[in-house]
């Protein structure tokens, strides 16, 4: 029999290309798969919780984490901060279970280095229209934060070569069953 | 009743991303939709027939007919030049067919300019490594040839941000149902 294996799934986006979104429905459907907590400067949007969506802490808090080399990988992204511990990833790994990771493109590219094994999955959003609709959708970024966001879809594209999978984001139920299969076929490998 | 809208179709993706395939399926499922046939100095591959796949012409010729003004879109990719004809875009719409158009990301900037009524579609890999497999499979390119391509893919998904829609090529009938869909849903509107 063959001994299932443990790895990193690595999901991203660009903001607004509904990648929190298609790990939640992950999760929900699958007792084997754990989402990886990362650390953020960032202050939380309403619905968000410390604890659970990220761990907010502050800039100086962030920076002597980073002097102790607590992280696997960290970004600033749209001026903020944002570090994944190694710690609990190995965790969830150590428990046998998949970590999931919602991260943006500079912090997977630091992923994939520290874990050769993982999987990582780029989502495109079906088109930038559709992309726009949703962040002004989201009510959380003013007009500015929206163009920023926008803009920097087209480097998180080019970036996007550096994934093992690429899918657009059309339809929630048939990607998320998409990703199990592939998750799964990877794991029985 | 609503009149039928006729417009120009670009498909564009990566070299090996299987445009030219996808093209073709579309073609076969349907009368109203004709192929643009580009000019080009570059060789014909085998397979290839001239007034067919492309018009293969000279690169004296190509450059005598930007002087006369003859091309909607033209670009110099991978060393070789590519046009394509104002007169063959219009005679196909004259004629009360959609017009597809095959083409790389520069000349897809280009006819985009030229017919803003244009339906843009960008074809995603499903991974760079299955792209890679394509390109390996086609036995028309040499090694460097392969990595050049692989390198510019980069680029040209970072161009994808220009596309009114974004598609994975994963499964043929599928996404060209899914196209056809579109484009009889623009038609109509």
């Amino acid at each position: 029999m063959t001994q299932k294996k443990y790895f990193p799934i690595i999901i991203s986006s660009p903001s607004g290309g509904g990648k929190s979104t298609v790990c939640d429905e992950i999760l929900a459907r699958r007792n084997d798969v754990a989402y990886s907590i990362s650390y953020t400067t960032r202050k939380p949007r309403k619905n968000e919780t410390d604890g659970v969506d990220y761990y907010f802490i502050s800039r100086e808090k962030f920076n002597q984490m980073l002097k102790q080399d607590v992280f696997a990988e960290w970004a600033k992204v749209h001026g903020h901060l944002y570090g994944t511990s190694k710690k609990v990833v190995e965790n969830v790994l150590n428990k046998n279970k998949h970590v999931i990771l919602d991260i943006d493109t500079k912090g997977a590219r630091q992923l994939m280095s520290a874990y050769p094994q993982s999987l990582s999955i780029f989502l495109f959003p079906p088109s930038m229209k559709e992309l726009e609709n949703r962040l002004r959708k989201r009510e959380t970024d003013n007009e500015a934060d929206i163009q920023l966001r926008l803009k920097n879809a087209k480097q998180e594209f080019a970036d996007a070569t550096d994934y093992d999978v690429l899918l657009v984001n059309d339809d929630l139920d048939r990607l998320v069953e998409k990703i199990l299969e592939i998750i799964d076929n990877k794991s029985l490998k």
